[in-house]
C-alpha cells in the first residue's frame, strides 16, 4: 500500500496531546473542586440521546436538530442524537426520579457537546461545558447561590472580578412586571425583548426608533426605553419601583456585594431561550480587545414539562473549555503545569534497565511517580530529555551504584545532590 | 400535548446519577493515580473519528466496520466512526509528531467507546476504558513495566494478587520461534495459534485431535501439545529452551516475581489480534462464579504502519469500566464513598435563606465544601437529608444565632457539638 492514512483528525474536532491534556485536566480540576465546594454532585449521561428529546418542542426544534446535529438512525430504526447541550438530559434525569430526589439538587457534569457547524474557518464541532443546576427551589436565595459559584469558579482560575470580568444581571421577571404595569400585547413584548437583546449591536437612535415602532402607545415605548437604558436600579423608571422581582434583584445584588462577588445590573441581558422566567446573567470579559459575553444563565420554572407532573423550578449555566481557555490565555492567566513523573531512573547503558525498573518499583510503593528512560540515548541526552519533560528529579543508573547500593539523586531545578541507599532517598524526596 | 417524552436514556447507554458518578469517578482517579505513579502522561482525542482509520486494514475490517460501530455519512459527504477502541487513535496521534516525540513515549487515557451490537439482554453500546501504552521501545525491561503497572492497578483497587486475580502471560514470538523450528508452514501456524485460543473451551481429547489434523508432520505436532500443555516454564519442550524469546520471557517472569507482582506462565494465551508479536497477557478473575479474562494486552512492533515511516514498536493494554465494576463487586472490593459536601447550613425558615448563602460562603473560602439547604422543610427533615447525602456537619440556623453570632456545629456522625463564632468553627473543622 503506497497511499498512507492521514494522521489528522476528523474535521472539526481536536487532539488532546498530553500538553494540551494537562490543561484540559486543570480547567476540568477546577470547575469540580469549585462545584463540589458549593457541594453540588456529579452526575453524567451518554453523549447519544434520542432525537425526539430535542425535536419534541416543535417544528423549529426540528429543523434545528436536521440542520445543526449530528443526528442518525440506527441499525434499530431509531434517531438518536450526538447531544448539542446538556439541559435536556438533565432535564430527562430529573423527571426520571422526581419521586426519589431529595430536592433542592445541585448537580454538576462537564459533557462534551457536539454541534454540526458548517464549514467555517477554526469553528468546532465539539467542546466541553461545565453545566451547573440547582433544582427543586424557587428562591432568590439559589439564585444568590449560583452566582457566587460562578464567580468563585473565575476567581479560582485566578481571575479578578470587575479586573478581568464582570457579572452582568438582569430579571426576566422584572422585565414582565414591567410590560404588565404597560398593559402591553404579547406582540409588543416579543418585539421588545428581541430588541432589548440585540441593543448593544445597535445604535441609539436606530434603537429607539424601532423600539418606538414596536410599541404602539408612546408613553410606554417612553418608559420601556428608561428602562432599558437604566445603568444601575436607581435609575430604573418608577413603574418598577414596588413590585417583588425588584425587591429580590435588589436583595441579591447587596447580598453579593456584601460576600465580595459584585454583580452589575444590565437590563439588556435576555438570554433567547424561551424558557427563562427569573434572574438572568452572562459574565462578560473586559479585555479590550475580547469584550464579549463568555458564558451565562438562568431561572427557569418548568424544565421538566415534557416528562410531565408538576413543574421542577431551577436556575442554572453553562461554560464552555474553549470559550474559557481562550479568557485566561487573553489575559496571560493560563498557569497549568505540565504534569510529569517526580523522578526518572537513567540506567547507562540498557542492560541496567531492569535493574532500573526493580529500584523505580521501590519509589513508586512510596508514592513517588518515577518513571525509567529505556531508551537507547547517551546518559547526558536522557538528562536534557527529563528535563524537557518536566521531571523533578533524575538518578544516573550505572554498575557502581548497582554493586555499592548507594545511589545519588539529583534537583534538575537547583542542581543539588544527594546520595543514599534507595530508602534514605525516599525518605529524603518525601520530607 | 397529552403524550409525554419518554425519561429513559438511548437504549444500550447509560446514565450517571450521582451515586454511579461517584463509583465512576473512584475508578477513573485509581486508574490515572497509578498511571501517574508510572509517569504515564495523558492524553485524549474525539469520539468521532474518520471511518478509514477503522477500514484501512482490509475487506474483513470493513465489514466489522459497517456491521459492528456506529458510522454515519456526514453533511460533507465524509464517513465518520464514533470510535470502538483506542489503539487506532493512538497510532494515529503518536504517528502524527513521530518527528517531535521524545521516545519512549508513556501515554494513557480513558476514552468512551461505542460499539453497535445486536440487542441482546444487558449488552452494552458504549464503555470507557483504560488504555496504557509505551512506544517507541523494544526491550522487555517495558515489558516488565507494563506488567507492574497492571498489577498496581488491581493493587490500589484493594485487590490481591493471587487472592482474587493472576496476571498470565505467554509470549507469541517464543511460540513463533517453536514454529520456526518445526519448520510448520503459514497454514499450520494459523491453525495452531487458533486452536491455542480455544483450547481452554475444548476438551482435551478434542483439542489433541484437532491439533493433530493441523499439523501434518506428527513429531511436531506432539511438540506443539506439549508446549500448549506446559503449566509451567520448567515443562516447556527442549525444542525452545535456548531461544532469546524464552531468556526475556524468564527474565521478566523472575523479576516480577522479586518485585512482588508475580506473573503465570499461560501458553494459551495468544490474543487474536494478528498485531501482537511479544509478550502477551491477560489478568484472570479468580472468582468461581466469574473465572474470566478480565484485560488484557501485549507487544506489537508495528503499530503505525498505516500511516507510513518506520515500524514504531511498543507495548499496551486496554481495562473497560463495565469489567473492572464487576469483578470489584463481586469480590466486595468496591468502596467508594458516595461525595457530598462536609456542611450543610440548615436555616429554621426560609427567610433565613439569604443569611445561611453568607455565612456558608465564609466556610467555602476557608476550603470546607458547604451547601445550604434552602428547601421549605422543617429543620428535622432537613437533618433526615443532611444524613441520607452523607454530609459530616450541620449548622442549624435561628435569628437567635444570627443576632449572637454564635452557632452550633453538629456531627451527624458521633453527635458530638460545638459552638462558637464563624471563625472559630472555621478553624475547629479545618484542623
Amino acid at each position: 500500500m503506497s497511499e498512507h492514512l492521514s494522521t489528522k483528525p476528523y474535521k472539526g474536532v481536536r487532539d488532546f496531546y498530553p500538553e494540551d491534556m494537562s490543561v484540559q485536566q486543570y480547567l476540568f480540576e477546577t470547575w469540580s473542586y469549585t462545584a463540589e465546594q458549593f457541594g453540588f454532585l456529579r452526575y453524567e449521561a451518554s453523549v447519544l440521546e434520542p432525537s425526539e428529546l430535542y425535536k419534541a418542542k416543535g417544528a423549529e426544534n426540528e429543523e434545528m436538530v436536521n440542520e445543526q446535529t449530528y443526528t442518525f438512525t440506527d441499525r434499530g430504526k431509531r434517531e438518536v442524537t450526538l447531544r448539542p447541550e446538556m439541559t435536556p438530559t438533565v432535564a430527562r434525569m430529573v423527571a426520571g426520579r422526581r419521586n426519589e430526589l431529595s430536592f433542592p439538587v445541585r448537580w454538576y457534569s462537564i459533557p462534551n457537546l457536539f454541534r454540526y457547524e458548517r464549514t467555517q474557518r477554526g469553528r468546532l464541532r465539539e467542546h466541553w461545558q461545565l453545566n451547573c443546576d440547582i433544582f427543586g427551589v424557587d428562591d432568590v436565595s439559589a439564585d444568590i447561590e449560583i452566582l457566587l459559584l460562578a464567580d468563585a469558579i473565575f476567581r479560582n482560575f485566578g481571575a479578578e472580578n470587575g479586573t478581568h470580568y464582570t457579572i452582568n444581571v438582569a430579571s426576566r421577571a422584572l422585565l414582565e412586571s414591567l410590560y404588565d404595569q404597560l398593559t402591553m400585547s404579547d406582540e409588543e413584548r416579543v418585539a421588545a425583548t428581541r430588541l432589548a437583546d440585540r441593543k448593544l449591536k445597535m445604535k441609539p437612535a436606530t434603537f429607539k426608533k424601532e423600539l418606538f415602532a414596536a410599541i404602539a402607545d408612546e408613553d410606554a415605548a417612553k418608559t420601556v426605553l428608561t428602562y432599558l437604558n437604566a445603568d444601575s436600579i436607581s435609575t430604573l423608571p418608577a413603574t418598577v419601583l414596588n413590585c417583588e422581582p425588584l425587591a429580590d434583584l435588589t436583595s441579591l445584588m447587596n447580598t453579593l456585594d456584601e460576600a465580595g462577588s459584585p454583580v452589575v445590573f444590565d437590563p439588556t441581558i435576555v438570554r433567547g431561550f424561551d424558557y427563562y422566567t427569573g434572574i438572568v446573567f452572562e459574565v462578560k470579559d473586559l479585555h479590550p480587545e475580547n469584550n464579549r459575553s463568555m458564558m451565562g444563565g438562568g431561572r427557569y420554572n418548568d424544565l421538566t414539562g415534557l416528562f410531565g407532573g408538576d413543574p421542577i423550578p431551577g436556575i442554572g449555566f453553562g461554560f464552555g473549555d474553549v470559550t474559557l481557555k481562550d479568557f485566561l490565555e487573553s489575559h496571560n492567566l493560563l498557569t497549568a503545569d505540565v504534569r510529569s513523573a517526580t523522578l526518572s531512573i537513567l540506567p547507562m547503558d540498557t542492560t541496567l534497565n531492569i535493574n532500573a525498573q526493580k529500584i523505580a518499583q521501590q519509589f513508586r510503593l512510596k508514592d513517588i511517580a518515577t518513571t525509567v528512560d529505556v531508551s537507547t540515548k547517551k546518559v547526558g541526552k536522557k538528562i536534557s530529555a527529563a528535563s524537557d519533560a518536566f521531571i523533578d528529579y533524575v538518578l544516573v543508573l550505572g554498575s557502581d551504584e548497582l554493586d555499592s547500593g548507594t545511589y545519588t539523586v539529583k534537583n534538575l531545578a537547583t542542581g543539588e545532590e544527594e546520595s543514599g541507599t534507595v530508602e534514605e532517598l525516599i525518605a529524603s524526596l518525601v520530607e
